[in-house]
Parts: C-alpha cells; sequence; structure tokens
C-alpha cells in the first residue's frame, strides 16, 4: 500500500515540515541517522507519492502529524520475560489500555514530567515495537492481519508506577498518559520492508548503558495475534497506533529499583528502524490543583 | 464561547448533515424533540455562527462528527452509591480509562454486539454525564475549570463486565471499547446554560423500567474537580469528552445480576439535555478469531 520504505517526518532547512522517504548512507538502516529525504506529496493513507524534491533534515519530528494520528493503543505485559520479573502470570488474552494522542513526542523530544508526575516515585522506560495500521480493519484473521499494517517505529511507553498502579484505581491510564509520555520513531519503517516483526533485537539505553536487550520474538501475543484480536468488534482505523509491550529489565523490575531522573538520556532502539533519543526534564513550575 | 444553546447534529429532510441550533417547543428541553434546528456554519470550537438557516430533521447523528472528537475519557467509581454497590472504596484520585472514538455513537443508533462480545456474560449499562471540552486546558485550577467546557451531554458507558473484569488482565478498556459502545447525545447543551451540571437528573430506564435514578450531585470528583485533576501534566483538547461515571443502580449491582438481552432498549436521560434511546442488537456474524 505505502509507496515509500522509510517514511521521516522533519523539519527541513528550509524551514518546512515534510513527510518524506529518508535516504541513507549505505550500510546504515538507522532512521534517525536522516540527514535527506525525497518528499512526500498526499494522504500517507492512500493517494500519494514520493516526489524527486531531495529536502534536508534539520529535526526529526513524531513521524505522523497529530491530525494523522487516531487512537493509541497499548499492551501490557506481553514479553514472557517481563510478566516473569512483574511477577504475573502469562496473560490469556492481550491487556488492553489506551494513552491520549498528546502523549505522542518525536524520537528527539525531551520527555516533559509536569509537577504531579513528580510526585511519589517510580518513573520508568519501557521500549516497545509501535505498530502503525494503515487500512480500516475490523474482525480480521490472523492470516491477513500484516495486510493492514502500514509499517513499524520504536517507541518508550513512559511510565509512572505510583500513579500508575498504586494511585490510578487499578487502571493504568492515568501514570502512562502524560504529555509527551509516548515519544516515538525515529521513523516508519513500511511494513513490507520489514520480513517478520516477531524476530527483531529491542533494548533500551539509560545514560549509555544496557538496561533491556531482547528481541520481539520473545512476545505472547505477536503483531499478527495482536491486531486480529483487537479488530474483534472493533474497528482499528488507519493512523491508530499499538504500542506492543515492553520486555525484562524496566526499572521497576530490578532490585533495587531504577527510576528515572531529572536530565537521564534514554536510548530505545529496534532493529532495522532506528534509535529514539528522548531526555527526561522535570518542570519546574508547581502543581495548580 | 459557543455561540449556540443546543447543538445537535443531524441528517436534515434535504439530505445533508449539518450541525445546528435545536429549535425546541415552548416547555420542552429534550433535544431529542427537535424537529428544526437553526444551521452552523464554521468551526464548533472556533469562528462559527449560527445563521437563519431553518432546516428539518430526519435523524439525530454523534452530536460530533468523528473528525471533531479527540480523546475519550471515562471515569471509573465515580459516585458515592456505586461505589457502594460495588463493594469498592471510594477512591482518593480519578480512577481514569479510556475508550477509542470508534466506540462513539449517536443518540438513537443501535448499540451492535460483536461475537466476541457475545461471549461470556455481563453485558451492562452505564448512564454517565458527558462533558464536552471546547478550549485546550492544562493545569488548570478547579476554579476556572468549567470556563474550558463546550457543553454538556449524556451517554451510555455500555460494558461488558466478563471482558472489563475477568478477561481484561485488570484494565477495563477492552470490555468497554467495541464498536458503537459510547452512545451520546441527544446535543450539546452549552456550559453557559447550565448553571450548576452538579445538580442534575440522570437515569437510566431499561425497555421502559426505571433502572438507574439519581443526580450528578452524588459525583465523588465533581465536574470542575475532575477536568483540573486531569488537566495536571495532560493537556486536553477542544473536543475532548469526559464520561463522568455512573450512579447505582447498574445491572452488574443487582442480586440477581441484571444483563443486557438482544433486542433490549435502552433509554438514558439527564435532565435539561434530554435522552438518548439505544436498542441492543446482537451481530449475526461469527468471531473470525
Amino acid at each position: 500500500m505505502a509507496s515509500f520504505t522509510r517514511l521521516i517526518r522533519f523539519l527541513a532547512k528550509d524551514g518546512h515540515v515534510y513527510y518524506g522517504d529518508a535516504l541513507l548512507p549505505n550500510g546504515i538502516t538507522d532512521l534517525a541517522k536522516a540527514a535527506q529525504a525525497r518528499v512526500i506529496h498526499g494522504d500517507l493513507f492512500g493517494q500519494h507519492r514520493v516526489t524527486d524534491q531531495v529536502a534536508d533534515v534539520r529535526m526529526l519530528l513524531s513521524p505522523l502529524a497529530r491530525k494523522d494520528i487516531g487512537t493509541v493503543r497499548c499492551l501490557g505485559l506481553n514479553y514472557e520475560q517481563h510478566a516473569k520479573e512483574s511477577n504475573l502470570p502469562i496473560p490469556k488474552y492481550p491487556v488492553l489500555f489506551y494513552k491520549p494522542v498528546t502523549a505522542i513526542a518525536g524520537p528527539q523530544d525531551d520527555i516533559p514530567v509536569a509537577p504531579i508526575a513528580q510526585e511519589g516515585e517510580g518513573l520508568d522506560y519501557e521500549c516497545e515495537l509501535v505498530i502503525v495500521m494503515g487500512k480500516e480493519a475490523r474482525n480480521v484473521p490472523e492470516s491477513s492481519a500484516l495486510d493492514y499494517v502500514l509499517g513499524y517505529a520504536v517507541g518508550n511507553d513512559v511510565s509512572h508506577r505510583d500513579w500508575q498502579i498504586k494511585r490510578g484505581g487499578g487502571q493504568w491510564g492515568l501514570g502512562k498518559g502524560f504529555d509527551g509520555w509516548a515519544p516515538f520513531g525515529p521513523g516508519i519503517v513500511s511494513a513490507k520492508s520489514i520480513r517478520d516483526p516477531n524476530a527483531l533485537h529491542i533494548g533500551t539505553k539509560l545514560n549509555g548503558k544496557v538496561v533491556q536487550s531482547s528481541s520481539t520474538k520473545d512476545m505472547i501475543f505477536n503483531v499478527a495475534k495482536t491486531i486480529a484480536f483487537l479488530s474483534q468488534g472493533t474497528t482499528l482505523l488507519p493512523g491508530d497506533l499499538i504500542f506492543t509491550g515492553t520486555p525484562e529489565g524496566v526499572g521497576m523490575g530490578r532490585k533495587p529499583a531504577l527510576w528515572l531522573k531529572d536530565g537521564d538520556q534514554v536510548d530505545i532502539s529496534l532493529e532495522g528502524v532506528g534509535t529514539i533519543s528522548n531526555r527526561v526534564v522535570f518542570d519546574k513550575a508547581t502543581s495548580k490543583l
């Protein structure tokens, strides 16, 4: 469906914001290294074309503009080793929660920590493969589920464990939904370019040190099963995102726990897609509650 | 901010879909009774005007078109008597979950029950006051929170208790997010026309019999507190909806439990706003999982 291979959205040196098909040097697959791209015109989910116009990248932005993003779904406990480190049973069905679209941010944006999220403790990272839906999907079988995917990106399901677990009344949305708490990118690699989304290395570095290192093959519900299941009775729309859960190694799973601090640098990578690099920045303003 | 009093969206007898300011007979406040409306042109959240063009209503639609709806937030356990019937403690903070925009439906649409939601048991109704945000709100204090509201509607937070509670891994999104499981309307009464959103009768009739009858004054977190809290660290956008929780009387709280069946008629009313009337219709197709 998509005519691009490696979609990025960027502020160009000419001052415009474009969608583009990234031009990468030979042997480089990390979309974060894209210095140039061929500009894309039209509707990413419909008629569009990759033009001959080459633009220079000044800064990468969220790979989808807010107006092009639908519902942001997330899975919890979708890696076997992560379920074990959390001392929770392997789920029988996908565990579904949501983030608001205001949580979405770019691959190099700061992660803002508002005063409310500076209360208590438990600021944590979660590296995740992100599915970008390309076509409307309802009641689709697993066998054809991947046909509805535009492409794949990597994201950070930033979480505040106190708000998520202790103060949320059992519902995770509150502690995971703050502004900018779902950076993703660095771009979207088209589904046709990724032979098997469940055979990719995924990991996190915190201030340069590896803290998560796993493979998407450890997923309990793989990409096709996830889409098929979530589409039952529910229409998935073009531009919907699915964060597919995180592997072991999160701060909460460590002894002692390892929480993110003001100024921390979090780099999250997915094989064949690239790296998002976000810095934790505590807001200095005080809560108005 | 809004220049209308009673916003409806409707298919007109002339075949067009309009936003309109409802014209009601003297003494009638139920927007579901609107037979005519003055057509509105422009951006509901910005520059718009109520014209002199009067159109005849053929059918009421979701009061906001899908493109005008942002994030759909919902509160759980936000009425004291409902928390008691659920045998759960009064929450210290609002309990937040989400529905996808595909759950939104019109005030007279059928509630479709897909094969996956015919499994197990526990199909239930929840009458709720719905806040429609009119302006961007972030870190707003309770004292000015109502200034950001476009208006109020009434909705049904349709729920499947097995998928919500037993099969969802503790997260409620799955059992509440199916297509069409958030009908709302019948229109949106502007915030300036409702003196106190926390002094309104709200209730549900199932097949003509009263099953919920309460007042929004029983809310644990009232409308202003809800907006102020949800805006902390999180930008609420124009067109975002907040379903504010349901009072006592849901099917789950009864002995024996009372579950919705194929063909059931559910009428939900909010004082000063009106009634939404939706019929439960089981899909005949089988699950493709």
